[in-house]
C-alpha cells in the first residue's frame, strides 16, 4: 500500500514542558507532505522525521494561537535558505495574514519561492482543495477564536494487476496502464478480456481527521464518520471539565465519546495540558468510552 | 562570589541541525537574568536551565535575522501565560519593532505585563543601561544587516568584612553595612578604626563580551580588552574564509586572533555552520592562535 502516515512532531499545549513540543504534525500521503499546525520548534523536530523539506506542499493551520503558529517563521525561512522553488500553500484563519506578511517582509525579502496564504472559512465544512491523491476538507471547530480542523481523505487508487492473468493472456507491458485505467484487453485473435478479469480492486481509501483545538460537540461526528484515525485534542481529564468548557477545550472522555459516535477506527489523544506529568489518566478515561485509543507522543508515526 | 554565569541555550547558525539550536544565551549576574538573542526554541531549552522565567529583566537582540529572533514570540507569550507582571525590556535594532508589534497585536492582546522595546544604535560603542550590579555596553559589529554585540560588565561589589577584626573591636551588627559602604568605625571610647582595617577589598569585577554575528575586525579588540570571557562567532573554518567574508561571518582563527589582541581570559566559539558534524576543526584552528579556547554547546554553563 502507498504510504498514508501521520508523524507527530508536537502534541503539547500552550505552556512548554520538558516532555512535549507544541502542536505540529506531518501527514505523508503517497509521498506528498501536509503539515498540520506549526508550533515553535517544528523545523527542529522535522530533522528527526527523515522526511524531505521540499515535499511539503501545504501547511494547514487550525487557529491563530501561538502554540500552533510560532514555528512558521523559522520553517518558511529555512525552506528559503535550502533553495525551495515550488510554491508553498499556507491555509488558516484570515487573522494569520498580517503575521505572515510581517515575517515575509521583515525576514524573508529574498525568499526563493512563493508563499501563498489562503484564508480558510472556519465556519463551513467544505472541500478546501484536492489533487489526484487526496481531498482536504475543513472541519469547523469550536474554540475561543476562529478555528478549523482538517479531514484528509485519500482518493481511490488504481486497481491492482493480476499478474497470473496478464501472463496467461500474454498482455504486453504497454497495455497495463490502460487496463488499470479501465480499458478491456483485446487479444491479437480478437478475444476481448474484460479489465475486471485482469485486475483486483484498488486498496480501500483511508482518511484522517485532525481536530485541535476544540470543545467537544456532537455535530462533529457525522463529518468524520468512519475515519481510519481521529486526532482529537484532550487537554484535560474529566476532573477539569469546567476548565475545558471555560477555555474551549475537551476532556479525554469527551474526545472518546465523539470517536465512538463517529465510528472511527482509532483515536489519538493530544494537546495535553502541562499539568500532567503522565497522561495515563487521560488514556484510561478515554478508553472507558472508546477502547481503540492511544496517546500521541513526539516521534510517533502512525501508518494508516 | 556572587554568580556571573553564562548559559548556552543555542549556538548553531541559521540552518537547523540535529546537534544545535539557534542562537540564545542567558547570563545570570547576581540573580538577574539577561537573555542574549532568542532563536527558535529558546523557551523550550529554557526549561532545562532550572532558571526562573520571572527573573529575566532584559532581552538583548543582536540583529534581525530569524535565527536570533524567532524564539521571541513564544517566550513573550509564555511569560504572559505564567502571569508575569514586571516590565520586560527588549533591546535590538530598530527594524525589530514592527515584528514585535505584530506579535503583540496578533497573539498577545491580553499580555499581563508590559513589553518595552528599546531600539539600539548599532553604530556606536556606548552604555546601553546600568543598574546596581552591572553596566551593559553596545559593541557595533559588522554583518550584512545592522548588528550589535553586548558587553556585560559587573560593577564593583562591597568590600568583605574581616570577621576577626569585627570581633576584636566588638563592632555591633547595625554598623556593618555602613562600614562596608566606606564609613570608619568610632568605638565607644572614641577610637576611630579606618574601614580599610575592618574589610578586605571587594571581588574583582568580571565582564562578558557577546559578539555574534560579525566578520572579524581589529577595532573590536580595545572595546573588550581583558574580558573574562569572549563569545565570538566562528561560523567557518579557515578553508571557508571566502564564505565568511561574503556573508559577514568569521573563521575560528579570526575569532582567536581577536581574542588574543584583546587579551581576554577565555574564548568561547559558537554560531557554527551546519556543515560541520564535528567542530573540532574550528577548535584546533582557533587554539593555534589562542590556547584558552573552547567550543560552545547546548546546556553548557560557564561560571566567571
Amino acid at each position: 500500500m502507498q504510504p498514508f502516515d501521520v508523524h507527530i512532531l508536537g502534541c503539547g499545549s500552550a505552556l512548554p514542558t520538558r516532555r512535549h513540543m507544541p502542536s505540529c504534525q506531518v501527514v505523508n500521503l503517497r509521498g506528498k507532505l501536509l503539515m498540520l499546525d506549526c508550533g515553535e520548534g517544528a523545523q527542529l523536530s522535522w530533522r528527526h522525521t527523515g522526511l524531505n523539506w521540499q515535499n511539503i506542499t501545504h501547511i494547514l493551520i487550525s487557529h491563530a494561537h501561538g502554540d500552533h503558529v510560532f514555528g512558521l517563521p523559522g520553517l518558511v525561512s529555512t525552506m528559503g535558505l535550502l533553495g525551495r522553488t515550488a510554491p508553498l500553500y499556507v491555509h488558516g484563519p484570515a487573522s494569520l495574514h498580517a503575521f505572515i506578511d510581517c515575517v515575509l517582509h521583515d525576514f524573508c525579502r529574498d525568499l526563493s519561492y512563493e508563499l501563498r496564504f489562503q484564508p480558510v472559512d472556519t465556519t463551513a465544512h467544505q472541500l478546501l482543495f484536492e489533487d489526484r491523491s487526496m481531498e482536504v476538507w475543513t472541519l469547523p471547530l469550536r474554540h475561543r477564536v476562529p478555528c478549523c480542523g482538517y479531514l484528509i481523505k485519500e482518493k481511490p487508487g488504481l486497481p491492482h494487476i493480476r499478474r497470473e492473468m496478464i501472463d496467461f493472456y500474454e498482455v504486453p507491458v504497454w497495455a497495463i496502464n490502460r487496463i488499470k485505467a479501465g480499458d478491456d484487453w483485446t487479444a491479437p485473435d480478437g478475444t476481448v478480456v474484460p479489465h475486471q478479469r485482469l485486475t483486483t480492486p484498488p486498496d480501500p481509501v483511508r482518511s484522517y481527521a485532525y481536530c485541535s483545538d476544540t470543545m467537544a460537540f456532537a455535530e462533529l461526528a457525522p463529518w468524520i464518520q468512519g475515519a481510519d484515525l481521529l486526532y482529537h485534542e484532550a487537554t484535560y481529564a474529566s476532573s477539569e471539565g469546567a476548565l475545558a468548557e471555560k477555555y474551549g477545550h475537551s476532556t479525554a472522555l469527551q474526545a472518546a465519546t465523539i470517536a465512538h459516535a463517529a465510528g472511527v477506527k482509532r483515536l489519538l489523544l493530544g494537546h495535553f495540558s502541562s499539568r500532567y506529568d503522565d497522561e495515563d489518566i487521560l488514556l484510561n478515561e478515554a478508553k472507558a468510552a472508546f477502547p481503540y485509543t492511544s496517546l500521541a507522543r513526539e516521534g510517533l508515526c502512525i501508518h494508516l
